[in-house]
């Protein structure tokens, strides 16, 4: 089978080039970050985050809802201290709503995968700033998470350029 | 506040000598990967995956239940066609179980959080090579995802190399 990316040929001149050696678990800057599974973001590069120093959770919109329980295991068992939630303008989370993604997936999947997909929250949002917000005010509220700081951005696809929000 | 790692300044470097330009929403390789929030992971540059090229998932462990909700708006919305699933040695997840880490959370953030913690699966495993093949299976099985190739791979944190994982 022949993939879309040479992983192999493309890992064997990280090997040689880009492998820092062995790091520790724990990350050395104690950051967790979550953010989007976005193709256009690389928040290695983005933020300057060498291999070793942030936990970094990515997902759909870059919810911190589904990131919980990643992020109960980096504050207990990997000693992160901060925590920087990034979403980005342009996101695919702004583009749908719940009812039209299942209705598509009834229509290319079939009525099992209608059934399961009712079950699925997909967590869109209309509004990035606002989506940030909320995302760390609900870890701020939760019993789960540390009293750490907790600091929101949005990354701009436009110009690769990162915002806080307050 | 100053944190740990200085994001703004990093990011003004990247916007200056590392931003490519503006790309599409749909990642240009088709590829959406799943894998691990650990700080030793940077799977741009382990596997090669340019800005724009793929989507990323990442979670503790890089469970593929957990990023199902990613994966669906991957594919539906994104237009992605292989799905790569990359756990490592080393993993934070084989070095606890449910119970230990419930057992830490009650004793540091008390008795709400340890009723919340209850109410979690955080999701370790005993052996990266039967994880893999186990969230590959999950994908496979699931009615909401589309049939494409998915491969399972491990990433080893000793030397950078990946292995496939049958």
């Amino acid at each position: 089978m022949e993939y879309a990316i040479d992983f192999e040929a493309n890992n064997a001149k990280f090997q040689k080039e880009g492998f820092p050696g062995q790091q520790p678990l724990r990350p050395s800057k104690h950051v967790a970050i979550v953010s989007c599974m976005d193709a256009r973001l690389d928040m290695h590069k983005a933020l300057g985050v060498a291999i070793g120093e942030a936990n970094l959770i990515q997902n759909a919109g870059g919810r911190t809802t589904e990131a919980l329980r990643s992020l109960v295991v980096s504050q207990q068992l990997l000693g992160t201290k901060e925590i920087h939630v990034i979403h980005h303008t342009g996101c695919g989370m702004l583009i749908f709503t719940n009812t039209e993604l299942r209705n598509k997936i009834k229509q290319d999947l079939g009525t099992s995968a209608a059934d399961a997909a009712g079950a699925v929250d997909f967590l869109p949002f209309p509004d990035v700033d606002q989506s940030v917000r909320d995302d760390v005010k609900f870890l701020k509220d939760s019993p789960l998470i540390m009293d750490v700081p907790i600091q929101g951005w949005v990354y701009q696809i436009e110009d690769g350029k990162i915002r806080k929000v307050d």
